[in-house]
This record gives structure tokens, C-alpha cells and sequence, in this order.
């Protein structure tokens, strides 16, 4: 589980860093798909990981407002804020936790239930899945600049064992 | 790891469903960024699905020409007849095999080494990052059509454990 993790804060930092480059427009010009534009898209994937984060340790997770973090310095910001919570709930992470129960509330009373090793793999997938989309709009006109690589391979997050 | 390759499965069935409704000609025109269309994305998933699995059980891999399976039916044929393969090896994995050393050969002999659970994930999040590409594809002018949900939870993935 961690290995996922490690390789989704890497990748996101790279695209921070891919950001930079680009004209604050481009960040917050609104794109066909996802949840609007580039910015807000890592504004999502960050507050949506601490959000879950924070629900499985049955804490408040008020979801925040893109209004308030719409430049890349704010989002970076959040993300720093965020981070530490986050990063000490998954390196604590065993997997006597994967079919643990998480009660997903709704408004009237009803609820579903999630194995937490279902929430946690949700958080991972939610990035690659929004970091795709942000790929197909690195090529779109006005950017086209080669997309940060999704490779997990060739980041050396796992030690080879050599025979 | 198991997890995650069912999870990747169920919606890759489900995208196959979602490209029934559609005229082929959608299905097959050329996209922004990505690798080309939608069913040259699905292909793609696929194909590149079992090459891994076959390199890391040191087999040929040779990869297939999507010309010679540019349809919705032929690319499902394909899955069915590389899925029993991929099934079974996923099936067989377990902890012991994470930090197993690949040899990724270039032809110039030189090499990379990637520990296997590196090359698990990488397999994994490759669908979830191609897809992601999908979900963009999907709201474009021409389909407007609901992508598949890339949700982990909600769908019985792991059986949770009540007190």
C-alpha cells in the first residue's frame, strides 16, 4: 500500500513542477472532463486524499473551496498542510486494516459499507485516474508540453533482491 | 496486488459495455494525446497487460499490431485469450515475489532492473491512467456520453469485517 502512495506523491510533485513552466491561464482555463481545469484537478486529488484520510480516523474532513487555493503556491501550500496527516496514517498502515469497516454515512440515516482496503485504494486510483486526464490537456493547444511520465517503473520504489 | 487487477477487470469490462452504445467511427477517431482513439486504448490496456506478465515469466512478448484487431469484438477476443494467462500468474503472486529482480534488456545489452512488484503496479496503474484518458475522450463533442465510474469502493472488492 505504501509503495502506491510513495509513487503518487512523486508523480505529483512532478506535475507541480511541470506547472511551473506554464502561464496561470492555462492552469485555470476550464477543459472538457474531470472536474474543470489543471489546478483544480491537484487542488482535488490532494483535498480528496487528506479527505478520506481524515473519515477513516472518524474525523471532521470539511471538504475545502478551489476559490480560496487557485494558484499553484496555494495548492502546493494545502498539499504541504495535508501531507504530514496523511503520510503518517499510510506508513502505520498493516494489513490487519484491509477489511476493517469504514459506515459511509448519508444525509437520510442510510449508509454504505466500505473495507478500508477498498477506501485506501480508492485514494490511489483517484490520482492516476484525474493525473490521466490532466495528460490528454498537456497536449492540447496552448500547451502541448510533454505530460509527466505515469511510469512506476524506473523510480526506484522497491529494492531489487539480486540472486 | 490481487485487489487492484480485479478491480482493473470489472472496469475494463465495464468501458467494453460503455463502447457497445457507440458508432464505430467514434470508437476509432484519432484523439488528443493518449495513444490514438478509444479502442486503440482498450487494445493497448490489454496488450500491454500481458507482455509484462509474460517478461516477467522470462516468455516472448511480442506485441500485437492493432490493425488486425481495430474492433470492439476483436479487441474483447484478444482480452479472453490473454486474460487466462494474466488470471493465473496474478492468481500465484505473493509477498515473497515483490522484490524480485526483472532484467529489462535494451539492445545494446544494457539493462534496468525493476523489482517485480514495481512491474505489478506499474501494469495496474497503467489502466488507470489510460482510462483516466478515456474519461476525457468520453465528454468530447460527438459522445457526451457518462464515462465509467473509476470508483474503488462500491464495488464488493473485499469483504468487510463488522465487530
Amino acid at each position: 500500500m505504501q509503495t502506491f502512495f510513495r509513487y503518487n506523491w512523486i508523480v505529483r510533485e512532478q506535475w507541480y513542477e511541470w506547472c511551473k513552466d506554464l502561464p496561470e491561464e492555462e492552469l485555470l482555463r476550464p477543459r472538457t472532463g474531470g472536474v474543470g481545469s489543471i489546478l483544480q484537478t491537484l487542488f482535488h486529488i490532494v483535498d480528496v486524499e487528506w479527505s478520506w484520510i481524515r473519515r477513516l480516523q472518524g474525523k471532521p474532513d470539511d471538504l475545502e473551496n478551489f476559490d480560496e487555493y487557485a494558484s499553484l503556491q496555494k495548492v502546493r501550500e494545502l498539499d504541504q498542510r495535508f501531507k504530514p496527516e496523511v503520510e503518517a496514517f499510510v506508513a502505520a498502515w498493516d494489513n490487519s486494516m484491509e477489511s476493517r469497516v469504514f459506515y459511509d454515512y448519508r444525509r437520510d440515516g442510510s449508509f454504505d459499507m466500505d473495507a478500508w482496503g477498498e477506501v485506501m485504494r480508492h485514494i490511489i486510483a483517484h490520482q492516476i485516474h484525474h493525473m490521466g486526464q490532466l495528460s490528454v490537456w498537456a497536449r492540447e493547444k496552448g500547451i502541448q508540453k510533454n505530460p509527466v511520465s505515469p511510469n512506476v517503473i524506473g523510480k526506484n520504489l522497491i529494492a531489487v533482491q539480486q540472486k
